[in-house]
């Protein structure tokens, strides 16, 4: 069998409207109350008894006839014989008859013959009985029965979400079981030979990587209301891989795959839908979104996914999630959606529908953006951005520095700086940071960072840091290295670090410096150009190109592994735990941290600079605080100062 | 010991702080990756690993060395010999040495020597080799080991709620178990004699009541983020009371009762806080909630709610729920306050903080409120409008009529119609009902609104809604009799009903009419005064005097039970069932369902009126929808028709 192409992609609309074709359960089951928090009512429930179910006191007092209370007042008071007296919670053993009464306390049960309650500040207890000094009508300071509920009234109607106050309405009318909608039951099939779960030995050697889609999208399922089941991986046994389709078709509501890398595991989907059920749709034109499948198997729905997590993620939210969410009898959470701005111009090359995950910001009470339209424009109102995330679709990364998704026309060219936007949320949980700042990739900030709530950091380098800072969509930039790039900035502070070559521990080589990079046959591992620690060395080198009366074009050529450049701060040292490189560039922290040997070259200072126009945001005084407050020693951070 | 009372109440103010002085647990638990929806990270994740934990190819095609591939084109292409291939999920077995190529799959890992990928679409195999019509730069089509997470990197702070994006890159990171904040645990404790456990057996003649309290504040410390465990319920053993309340506290972090109507279970209350603990707080100075007590019992919290279910629920939800939150790590939900502006001026005769329950009705597109404040007067805007559900704190049914809580100052005298309020919502799920409906208790109505999504309707009879109609508050009334009150409305149609008296099985008494019970001694029980249905009896009495040449007011004299009035349409007939009553005013349709005998006296028609401000609002549509729609024939309904 040959590997499908996509020839005919379906429009959107389509593939929505397939999804919502099949079934996805929508059966009732009975739970006990204590756990119908969240469910939603299958069917109505009327009340079965009157709340309360007898004539109660609502007062302090004696129960009477109200009959025999007329006319009295202060000066002309009624007395009674006292002929007993009646507790909440016990059943009256007295009768109140023409001219008598009983004591009676608030929640008591009325005893017969008594049809009203005069409060005890209205009497006086006396050797001649009770005397009450107050007219009454029936039905004073008495709670009917049925008064709260009635037997038979409509209490709760169907599709009602159990929230506190349902389930205590369902208790006051004794109910301790109730009818609640299904829990659409979804199966997750894991396919992908190099896929490991969470927790299982990677390796690497041969390619594995951990499967991201597996617990993502059962998440996603349960914020959606619905149950997930995770299937075994099977690895590249394609016999066992249909297999556990079908079991899994066989044991709920709907099947999603998500992608695989591997052909062969494609064809053997194709085979499973195409043997035992249907295939409705394959290709959507939506990106990123392709390759998904819509179908069905044995009796079950099934969707295939996108491989990649974020792409998995938005197809889950965007097509199949409100179908889950109505098999469940929920409503789209309010928090799910929420209303930006773009926070620049993004261009957008159409053809197909575009699913474009985007973060966002919050800017500072006066923003400057929202021109486009007056409404917010010269307002102290924050208003919220969104800007495009699209690190490659293979990023997993992008999962977390998007926030959700903006659903952009096939026909838009592109969407302006300030122009309104939806953005769906991968989460009715997701919450937009508090402070979102980009730049250098330091240990000193992560711990920093640790002190504020909810921020967004992304290492990007100081260099790419400083340019989005210029162009005012984070809130602050870190920066090291004496980058030339003028970007008009609030300094809030910062701190210096040391930095130099980490090697091997003991040093075996006797590395004693840059001289021994340039003059000797070592493997070096560079940071990548973005990095300000790179500009860093590259201006130390430049100094002992002039010492020595050369370039520092001619220095670096004659550094083995210069050019070999590597992301993150801690990136090079791996190299050399690895045994792939004899000096890395790196901070003493790193090297102590890793027990590594260090060879320091320096200091270097590292400065947080603030966007102008969101000092003012609450994020930002609270990350200003954090910094002023801040002291080196709480942390493990040597070679850090102030 | 005697009974405490309320001399001091504190200030709401200090009742918030006393609470947040005390120590709610706030521990860590390593949970399965799996079950971590929804929980909150207690440390910072670093990531642990690359990803990806090796050089990956990122397109189909053929791994290289650059520097072959340098000045190729289509016209001098590179031509390299192949010597192997490498797939995903495998271990390469070949070393590209110069002048050769190994064909590599999208995800495999890239083989020795080699540092670029050429697209399988610039290639052509031949005899010769592989023939490459491109020059590429090292890097190519490769994603580098750590260029999605780098290890060392942060990846999620403490505090991080965890939801599907952030699993994806737990999952990412091979962490199978993460750190997460403790769940609070809160033990409660249910008092009073009178009280009896959801589906257990209720003798009510004994005034036992469900317990309403205990279910409803276990959700609602769900809701919160906290674990809650109910304790057996001890009825009036008062030495078992303190038993079960000191080890609630060595099992909990806060420990919770609600207050019973029995003094003697508060001095029980009294008497273990004071031994075992501290009292720190009794009494506050707010409406409802003064009998509210603070305290330490063991190592525990300890928080003493109010008895009746609504101001229990609301003193938990404004001074509790916030204190759990915190230690679970969780922040207030964006949902749990809606904006709103008062329906109706409110009088309020202060002294006290008032925490006033209020139900939430959204205007139609074109508001006749909110001109108080000029914003949203003659928008389009809807607007949510809160109107005080006061029916006394007793009754469980104020529950789900209040959706929340306004706070009112001391000090506030009035509240005007459209005066901006902040609804604190009962549970962060709570909607304010699509239509909001008052009147006639109806078994069609009740049938008929199962078919509108999430109505809220207020069984208070016909006068009653029409006069809140004429108030404007409602969205719609539902009016039978002929009741004399003129009140704009729009028709949006309805039914008849047959009605009657409801007699017992097989009419023992052989009722033929109303005359029967004029004539003979008869116990019969009507409606209350409120409702339509009795409107329609006394008009029907009118005309058998006239008959008879006597008057109205004559003939209801000499019925037995005339003024014995029973509020909802069944609960005449439940009087009948029980034996205490030969005749109830009824519909056939109930006599048929209960069993009964029945007596018709004719039919009456039932309409709905609708709101003519909210006729355009999405809910009212659907209503008018499902009446014209809806056809008595789908249910069991004797006694209906159009």
């Amino acid at each position: 069998m040959s590997r499908k192409e996509f020839r005919d992609l379906a429009p959107p609309e389509r593939a929505r409207e397939t999804i919502d074709s099949l079934d996805l359960g929508g059966g009732v089951e009975r739970v006990p109350l204590r756990e119908a928090r969240g469910r939603v009512l299958a069917e109505r429930v009327d009340a079965g008894i009157d709340v309360p179910g007898f004539d109660r006191a609502s007062m302090d007092g004696y129960a009477v006839r109200a009959r025999d209370t007329f006319g009295a007042d202060e000066a002309d008071t009624a007395v009674l014989d006292l002929v007993g007296a009646v507790h909440a919670g016990a059943e009256p053993d007295v009768v109140v008859e023409e001219g008598t009464a009983a004591e009676i306390s608030t929640g008591a049960v009325m005893p017969e013959g008594a049809d009203a309650v005069v409060m005890v500040e209205r009497t006086d207890e006396t050797d001649a009985g009770v005397e009450i000094r107050t007219s009454l009508a029936p039905g004073d300071h008495v709670m009917f029965a049925g008064a709260d509920v009635a037997a038979g009234e409509r209490a709760l109607g169907p599709g009602t979400r159990l929230t506190p106050r349902e389930i205590g309405l369902l208790s006051a009318l004794g109910v301790s079981e109730v009818p609640v909608r299904d829990r659409p039951r979804v199966g997750i099939v894991s396919t992908g030979d190099e896929l490991v779960r969470p927790g299982g030995e990677l390796q690497s050697e041969q390619g594995q990587i951990y499967d991201v889609n597996s617990y993502t999208i059962a998440t996603a399922v349960e914020d959606a209301g619905g149950e997930a089941e995770l299937y075994p991986h099977v690895g590249d046994d394609y016999e066992e891989m249909g297999r556990v389709m079908v079991e899994a078709a066989e044991e709920c509501d709907l099947v999603l795959s998500s992608g695989s890398t591997s052909a062969s595991a494609v064809d053997v989907i194709y085979r499973v839908i195409e043997e035992r059920g249907e295939l409705l749709l394959h290709g959507v034109a939506v990106k990123p979104g392709k390759p998904m499948l819509i179908g069905t198997l044995e009796e079950s729905a099934y969707v295939g996914l996108p491989g990649y997590p974020v792409s998995a993620l938005t197809i889950f939210r965007t097509f199949v999630a409100p179908a889950v969410r109505r098999a469940a009898g929920l409503p789209e959470p309010r928090t799910a959606t929420v209303e930006a701005r773009m926070a620049d111009r993004e261009r957008y090359e159409g053809g197909r529908k575009r699913l474009m995950p985007v973060g966002l910001v919050e800017s500072g009470p006066s923003p400057d953006v929202g021109e486009a339209d007056g409404d917010e424009a010269g307002t102290d109102k924050p208003v919220t951005l969104a800007y495009p995330v699209d690190k490659g679709s293979g990023a997993t990364t992008s999962l977390v520095e998007a926030d959700g998704i903006v659903e952009v026309d096939a026909d838009t060219a592109y969407l302006d700086a300030g122009e309104p936007v939806s953005v769906r949320l991968f989460s009715p949980d997701v919450r937009p940071p508090t402070v979102f700042g980009v730049g250098e990739d330091d240990p000193a900030l992560s711990a920093l960072l640790d002190r504020v709530e909810h921020p967004r950091y992304l290492g990007i380098g100081s260099r790419q840091g400083l340019r989005r800072l210029g162009r005012g969509t984070p809130d602050f930039a870190v920066v090291t290295g004496s980058i030339d790039r003028d970007v008009e900035a609030v300094d809030l502070g910062g701190w210096t670090r040391e930095w130099g070559l980490v090697v091997p521990e003991g040093n075996p080589d006797g590395v004693e410096g840059l001289a021994d990079l340039v003059e000797r046959d070592l493997r070096f591992v560079n940071r990548t150009t973005d990095s300000g620690l790179r500009t860093t060395l590259s201006n130390a080198l430049a100094s002992v190109a002039e010492e020595r009366g050369s370039t520092r074009h001619k220095l670096v050529e004659s550094i083995d592994g210069f050019d070999l450049a590597v992301r993150a701060h801690e990136s090079p040292a791996r190299k050399v735990v690895a045994g792939r490189a004899d000096a890395g560039l790196g901070l003493r922290t790193t090297a102590e941290r890793l027990g590594l040997g260090f060879v320091s070259l320096g200091e270097e200072r590292v400065s947080v600079l603030g966007n102008p126009d969101r000092i003012e945001k609450g994020g930002m005084e609270r990350l200003r605080e954090a910094i002023d407050e801040w002291s080196f020693e709480d942390e493990t951070l040597p070679g850090y100062r102030r």
